[in-house]
C-alpha cells in the first residue's frame, strides 16, 4: 500500500488489493502470441486483452454487464466564477441522466452498458429512482477558496460511498466499470487535487474545462492556487487533500477505483476528472494501476501528466471536453474488440489445416 | 475532377461526383449545437455526425448495414524480400477470411459488420463463395523493380471492378464500408504510388510494415527508389502510377473510393495501404475527402503525410499493424456512438422542462 492514505478508510479491503498475477498474463500472452496475425500486431486491443485475462485469469469471456458510474456533486468554488455553465445545471443534467437522455445514457447504450448515478451531493434533492444511489454528503462543498471543501469525515465517507456503490454493482453481476461524473465546477477541483498531490505548478494542471475563456482560465489558476496556498494539503495524505480542495464527486470516484481494484474488475478512466481521482486513488495504492483502462485523451493539461505518472496511454483521439464519463462507453467497445479477438480469432493451427477453399495453390518458386 | 485521371474509368460515373451539400452540413449543425451539451463538447462524433448528415441529406439514421471490404491481391515485388510474412499467407488469410476466423471477420461481428472479400489478383485460386467477389486480374502482379507491375488496361479494370463491387453492396442496401486489404508486400506498393503522386522522398514514405527488420526496410526503401526511377510514373495520371509501381489490391481500393463516393455512402480508412489508394482516388476527384471518415493512426511513415494532405485525422491510437482494414471496425463503433447522439441525445428544450424529478432545488443566490 502507499503512504497517501494516513486516515484510512475501510482498511481491510484497501490493503487486500492484490496487483495482476504475472502468471495470468504470461498465459494470456501465450496464447494471444498464437492468434494468425503477425506478433503484436493488434497493438493496444491485445494490451487490453492481457490486462482483462491478467484480472479475471482467463480470457474467453463476454463482458456484457458494463456499468457507467456517474459520480454527481456541487462545487462551492462555482461562485468565484471558474466555470463556463450555470450551476443549476449539475441537477438539470442528473434529471436527464436519470431520463436517459444525456451524452452519457445515449453513448453507454450504444456501447451496451448501463448508467447508474451516484448523488454525492448536488445541490438539489432527486426522487429515489432505480439508477440512483443517495449518498448526500450535503448541498454542495463550501468554496475552497476560502475555507476547506469538506471535512475529513466527509471525504472519508465519500470515499467509502463509492467502495459500496462498486460492491454493489459487482453483487448484481458488473464486470467492468466507466467512471462518470457531473458537478459544474470540479474540473477546478481536478486541478487542485492533483497539484497538491503532484506538486505541479497551475500552468501544467488547470485548463479551460468545458469551455472558459482565456480570462476565466486566469482566474482559475488564481482561485487553486490561493486555495493550495491557504490550507497546505498534505501531499501524503489524500483524504487530506480531498478534504481542503477536492469535491464530493472526486472522493466518490476515488472509491470506485479502490473498489474495482478490490473486487478484481476492469474500471475506464474517463477525462480529466476521472484521471486525477484515479490518480489520488493510485497513490493511496499503486496496485490499483493494474485494474485501469484510459478510454480518451482529454484536452486537460493535468491529464496528459497523469497518464505519464500512471503510464497509461490514451486509445482515442476524441477532442471530447463533455465529463460524464462520455470516453467510457467508446473504450468499452474497444475493450469488446479485444474480447471478441481473444474468443473468436483463429490461430495459426487453425489456418494451416484449412485448405479445403484451396484450388490451385501456386507456389512462389522463387520466395 | 482533378486532373490526374488522364486514362478515364467509367467516366460517367467519375463525372457526377458530388461535394456534400453546404444546406445539409449547416441544418445539420443547428440541430447538434442544441442537443443538451457544451457547445462542440462531442468533438470528432460531431463532427462525424455532420459529414454523415451531409452525406445522407439527413442525421437520424441507423446506420445499420455496414460493410468491411478487403481487397486481395499478391505482388510480384514480393521476390526482392521486402515482407516479413511468406507469401502463400495472402492465400491462408483468404481462405481464413472467408471462414470468418481472421482478424477484420472478427472485429467486423463485433461491430455488426460484413466482411466481403475481392479476389483481385491473388496467387491461387479460390472456390466460389458467398462472401467473396472473383475479378482475379492476375497471379500476382510483375516484380515492379524490374518491370511494370502490370498494364494500363489492368489498372482501369481493377479501378472499374472496385467501383461495381461497391456498386452491388449499394444495391444490396450497405449504408457505410470499410476499405481492407490482404496482399504480401503491399505497403511497398503502396508507398511507392504515393512517393509517385506526391513527389515525397522514400524516408517519408517507406515504413516496416507488419515486422520488418532494419535491414530490410533500408532494402525496401531502395527497392521502391530504383522502380520509380526506372519507370518514371507520371504523377498526373492516378492508372500510369498504378500500372507501373501500385497493385490490383490498391486499384481495387481507389475504385472503392469512387464508388462510395459516386454513391453517397461514407468509407472508412484504414491504414497505410487503404491511407495510399484513398489519396490516389483524391487526385482523381476532390471531393472524394468528403466521404472519407479516417480511423486509427497507422504507424507507417506515409499516413501521416496523406492524412495531412486530406486534411484527415485519426480518431484512434491503436499501435496496431494487421492490415487487413482492422481498422475499420473500430471507427464504425464510433460512427454508431454519434449516430446514437444525434438519434437520442435530449435537447436544451427537454432537459429545461422535465423537472420532476426535482422536488427542492435550492438555488444558488451567488452564482
Amino acid at each position: 500500500m502507499g503512504n497517501a492514505l494516513k486516515s484510512i478508510v475501510d482498511i481491510k479491503k484497501v490493503g487486500q488489493i492484490e496487483p495482476i498475477r504475472e502468471a495470468h498474463i504470461a498465459e494470456a500472452k501465450k496464447y494471444i502470441d498464437f492468434l494468425a496475425k503477425p506478433l503484436g500486431s493488434l497493438g493496444r486491443l491485445e494490451e487490453m486483452a492481457l490486462k482483462i485475462w491478467g484480472i479475471f485469469g482467463g480470457g474467453h469471456l463476454n463482458l456484457d454487464k458494463k456499468c457507467t458510474v456517474v459520480m454527481a456533486a456541487d462545487n462551492g468554488v462555482y461562485e468565484e466564477g471558474v466555470a463556463s455553465s450555470p450551476q443549476n445545471v449539475t441537477v438539470l443534467q442528473v434529471i436527464n441522466m436519470l431520463k436517459g437522455g444525456a451524452g452519457i445514457n445515449v453513448l453507454s447504450r450504444s456501447a451496451g452498458a448501463d448508467v447508474k448515478v451516484v448523488d454525492m451531493g448536488v445541490k438539489g434533492d432527486f426522487q429515489d429512482h432505480p439508477n440512483l444511489y443517495q449518498k448526500k454528503l450535503g448541498y454542495g462543498t463550501a468554496n475552497l477558496r476560502r475555507e476547506w471543501a469538506m471535512s475529513h469525515e466527509d471525504a472519508l465517507q465519500g470515499i467509502q460511498a463509492g467502495m459500496d456503490v462498486i460492491e454493489d454493482l459487482v453483487d448484481q453481476g458488473y464486470q467492468v466499470f466507466g467512471t462518470g461524473e457531473m458537478g459544474i465546477a470540479n474540473t477546478t477541483t481536478s486541478a487542485a487535487i492533483y497539484m497538491a498531490l503532484s506538486g505541479c505548478s497551475s500552468e501544467d494542471a488547470v485548463g479551460k474545462g468545458a469551455g472558459l475563456t482565456d480570462k476565466g482560465l486566469e482566474l482559475k489558476k488564481k482561485v487553486v492556487e490561493e486555495a493550495i496556498a491557504l490550507h497546505k494539503p498534505d501531499p501524503e495524505d489524500v483524504v487530506d487533500v480531498l478534504a481542503k480542495v477536492g469535491g464530493y464527486d472526486l472522493c466518490g470516484l476515488v472509491g470506485c477505483f479502490l473498489g474495482a481494484a478490490y473486487h478484481k474488475r476492469p474500471i475506464v478512466i474517463d477525462g480529466v476528472i476521472s484521471a486525477a481521482a484515479a490518480y489520488a486513488a493510485y497513490c493511496i495504492e499503486p496496485h490499483i494501476r493494474d485494474y485501469m483502462i484510459p478510454s480518451h485523451c482529454s484536452m486537460e493539461p493535468a491529464y496528459i501528466k497523469i497518464m505519464e505518472s500512471l503510464q497509461l496511454k490514451p486509445m482515442l483521439l476524441m477532442e471530447m471536453r463533455l465529463g460524464e464519463g462520455s470516453g467510457c462507453p467508446l473504450a468499452f467497445k474497444l475493450i469488446d474488440s479485444a474480447m471478441a479477438m481473444v474468443r473468436d480469432m483463429a490461430t495459426f493451427d487453425d489456418i494451416q489445416l484449412d485448405t479445403d477453399y484451396l484450388i490451385d495453390l501456386r507456389m512462389d518458386e522463387q520466395g
